[in-house]
C-alpha cells in the first residue's frame, strides 16, 4: 500500500513538519519505498517532486524539507508498488489539466478490473490502477460538466458518487485538488487535523522533532492536514468513515 | 525574450554542465529573471523542476546543476517575460499529455493575435502566448491523429507546418518533445551541436567551467545539445535557419 498526505490552508503555509515525518515511511520507519512525489500549488500553477527513489535518503525530497515551499493546497504520496513497476510515470501524484485548472490526484489502495474503465479523453501514461482511477474520474468530469461548472461543492459531490463506484473495485484512499478545495475520500484509512489558534506545539511520531506552531503561524491562520495515519501523537486526529468523504476550502472544511 | 535549451542523447545523460552555463544567463550573465524550468524523460515519466525566482540564485536550480539526472531526452527554459505575469502557471516548460504521452514544450519569442487561437480541448492555464501557442499546436495534432500515429517523422513535419502559423504572428523558436524525438523550429535565434567520440574539452561561455567529456562518457555515446546561443566557446555550434526545424531521436538528428 502507500501514504497519502494533504494540507489545505487558508494562507501559503509551508509543509516542512509534516513532510518530515512522512518521509521517513518511505523506506525507514515504514516499508513505502517505492518512491514518493508531492505537488505544492502557488496561484494557477503548481509543481511537483518526484522520485521513483526511496524518500527517506533521497536528495530531492532533502531540499523539499529543508527549502520552505508556502502553499495554500498540497498532496503528497509515498508509494509500496503493488499495480505497475517502479518507475516515475507510475508515481503519484498525478495532474491533468481540466477547465483550465491544474487537477492533482493521489490514491492508496488497489483496485481489480480497471482496465475495463474507459478513458478516450484522459490516457493513462504508466500502467498503475491509480492514474487509471484518476484519468475515469476527469472523464466522467468532463462528460457531466462539459464546460467549466460554478457549483463546486456539487462537482465534489459528483466526485465522490464516482470514487464509490471506484471503491467497488477495492480500496480506494483518495486525495484530489484543484488548487483550491481539497477533497478527501475514504476507502479505509484517512484521518484529518485542522490547526488554528491557540497554537500549540506537535511532536512527530516518525521523527524525533517538535514543533512550536505559535512560533510559526499568526492568530488568523487555519491549516488542515489530511494523512493516512496521524503524524503526530499529542494532537487529536480525526477519522474519515469507510465510503464517506471530507472537502476543504483553504482550510475550513466545507462539506 | 527567454532562451532555450534542449538535449537529445542515445544514452541517459546528465545535462549539469550546460544547465549550469544556461543558469548564469537567468539574471547573472543574462537579463532572463523571470523564472526558469527543466523537464528530464526518464521512461514514460517525466520531471519538472520550475521556479518563478531567477535561477542564478536559486535553491531548485543549485539542486539539478549537483544532482545529476540522467535523461535522453531533456527541455530547459529561462524566462524574461513578456506576456504574462511572473508567475508558476506562466513558467515553461509546459507539459500536457496526449495519445498517452508527456509531451513537453517551451518557447522563446512573442506572439500577437495568440488569444484568437481556438483550444477547446486543451485549455490554457496561465496567461502566456507561449501556453496558448502549445494548447493550439496540440489541439491540431488531436484534430489531424485522433488516434495515435505510427509515422512520427509525418507527425513532426506537421508540427512543423503548425509552427509555420504561428511564427505569422510573431517570433517563434520553439522546443519540443514526447520524449523519444526532441524538435527545434527556429524562427530567428536556435543553434544545435552534436557530441561525439572522438570527445574533447569544451569551456563555457558564461561561467569558469571546462569540462572533458572523454572522461565522462563512452566511445558509443552520441548526445545533441539545442540552445538560443551557443553555450560553450570552443566548439562548432550550427544555426538552424528561420522557419526551418530540426528533429533529433536519441541523439542523432533524423530530419
Amino acid at each position: 500500500m502507500c501514504e497519502l498526505l494533504g494540507m489545505s490552508a487558508n494562507v501559503p503555509t509551508d509543509i516542512c513538519f509534516s513532510f518530515t515525518g512522512l518521509m521517513q515511511r518511505g523506506g525507514r520507519t515504514g516499508p513505502h519505498k517505492d518512491g514518493w512525489g508531492i505537488t505544492f500549488y502557488e496561484g494557477k500553477g503548481c509543481r511537483t517532486f518526484r522520485d521513483p527513489q526511496p524518500s527517506y535518503n533521497s536528495p530531492i525530497a532533502k531540499l523539499v524539507q529543508d527549502y520552505p515551499i508556502k502553499s495554500c493546497a498540497v498532496i503528497s504520496h509515498i508509494r509500496q508498488a503493488n499495480r505497475g513497476a517502479v518507475a516515475l510515470e507510475n508515481t503519484h501524484p498525478f495532474t491533468r489539466e481540466l477547465w483550465g485548472r491544474n487537477w492533482t490526484f493521489a490514491h492508496n489502495g488497489q483496485l481489480t478490473g480497471y482496465r475495463s474503465l474507459k478513458t478516450p479523453f484522459f490516457q493513462p501514461i504508466g500502467e498503475t490502477d491509480s492514474e487509471y482511477a484518476f484519468c475515469w474520474i476527469l472523464e466522467q468530469l468532463k462528460q457531466r460538466y462539459p464546460r467549466k461548472p460554478a457549483n463546486w461543492p456539487a462537482v465534489f459531490k459528483f466526485i465522490a458518487s464516482c470514487a464509490e463506484q471506484l471503491r467497488k473495485k477495492g480500496v480506494f484512499n483518495m486525495l484530489l485538488s484543484d488548487g483550491h478545495y481539497v477533497m478527501a475520500y475514504c476507502s479505509t484509512n484517512l484521518h484529518w487535523l485542522t490547526r488554528r489558534a491557540p497554537f500549540g506545539k506537535a511532536t512527530l511520531l516518525d521523527e524525533d522533532v517538535e514543533i512550536d506552531f505559535q512560533q510559526e503561524t499568526t492568530a488568523n491562520d487555519v491549516v488542515t492536514l489530511i494523512a493516512t495515519q496521524p503524524l503526530t501523537g499529542n494532537e487529536q486526529w480525526q477519522k474519515i468513515q469507510a465510503g464517506e468523504f471530507a472537502l476543504f476550502h483553504f482550510g475550513e472544511r466545507v462539506l
